[in-house]
């Protein structure tokens, strides 16, 4: 069993960079460890969430309103921290988010324009001022991206949109990176999906390595 | 056919007011005169609010922070301002609603706790800073207004609240009123029905010829 304290891991990128198979592999690296993991994903995660993302990525439900999704990721992500993540640090355990408030900086603030400081505003009180300690960024140019997922299964309300939409989302996400290079890890996820996998891990390691060292 | 200018109206009032019945009522009379109206509901009136009305109202879902709450009722109200009603104003038409952001300062106000500055900046950007032109208040006591609902079907996740937080949302439409009292008309809502409703159409039918002289 770990010592060490109880943190926020998450795993940020666009379509196609590979989240769910390294969140399995960091998911059965961390828990092999010893550390006691939860593991979630947004929008999502409790019922109240849930329900909000079978919502916000319906394609039938008619237009949807930057400002509305902005405040329905933000609506999912408030019952999340409360009802899930803060308990789970308060108990000293670890969490490994499938996306959190960076997506909404990348999708929300780059891809639909919503701007920065409202989103800062939300992450404030809505999000508690929660940031990750560690974020590995899955980074992989768009149009391989989309290539991976094509034809995978009906694209949902967000995954239709169109290329420039999710050229801005890269960007956001790598400037969000290169502005914080102390808790970002980029991950280059053009590579196989080994290579990918052993640096997360490894980049994961390496954040328990330190922060025991620092405990 | 009326010449004045297209306005949004609307309707506020706790549990038992009367709100369905009156709003019923003016509907007809606005629409005798010759108003061409959009009648709408909050949380709803679009297909993406409607879904997250069922979400807000879903005592089923586990816990909704108070955080959460807030957030979804904007969200709905984002879409319908956008979707609906600056539509049907620019084209001229009226709008009249159950419900509007008033009720987001007495419910999740004064009776979830959430600060004004958070619902003000809330209602500047997420419902474009629109506000109506007239609202009228149906006032009941708490014990009266919930002996009228009782047993009249299932309460939702709101309706299940006990009397002092409807006590707290009482209090903060009519904190509300007395600050702007140039849109807002107190209807007494314990009287007969009948009164009620003969008292919210003058209100209206003094609004309509104010606004026709000032035109």
């Amino acid at each position: 069993m770990t010592t060490v304290k109880g943190c926020l891991i998450t795993l940020e990128g666009g379509e196609g960079a590979g989240k769910s198979t390294v969140l399995a592999a960091l998911r059965d690296h961390m828990v092999a460890q010893g550390v006691r993991l939860l593991v979630t994903r947004e929008p999502g995660g409790t019922p109240l969430a849930e329900a909000i993302r079978s919502i916000v990525l319906d394609s039938t439900l008619g237009p949807v309103c930057a400002e509305s999704e902005l405040l329905l990721m933000f609506a999912a992500r408030a019952q999340l921290v409360r009802e899930l993540i803060l308990p789970a640090l308060d108990r000293g355990d670890w969490v490994l988010s499938d996306r959190f408030t960076d997506a909404s900086y990348a999708y929300q603030g780059g891809g639909r324009g919503q701007p920065s400081a409202r989103i800062n505003d939300l992450e404030a009180w809505a999000a508690a001022g929660l940031r990750p300690e560690l974020t590995l960024l899955l980074d992989v140019p768009v149009t391989i991206g989309m290539a991976r997922v094509e034809g995978r299964s009906a694209p949902d309300r967000i995954e239709n949109e169109k290329t420039d939409f999710f050229e801005r989302v890269r960007r956001a996400y790598r400037e969000r990176a290169a502005a914080d290079p102390s808790r970002f890890r980029i991950i280059d996820s053009s590579l196989g999906i080994e290579a990918v996998r052993k640096s997360a891990c490894a980049a994961v390691d390496a954040f328990i390595a330190r922060r025991k060292g620092g405990a």
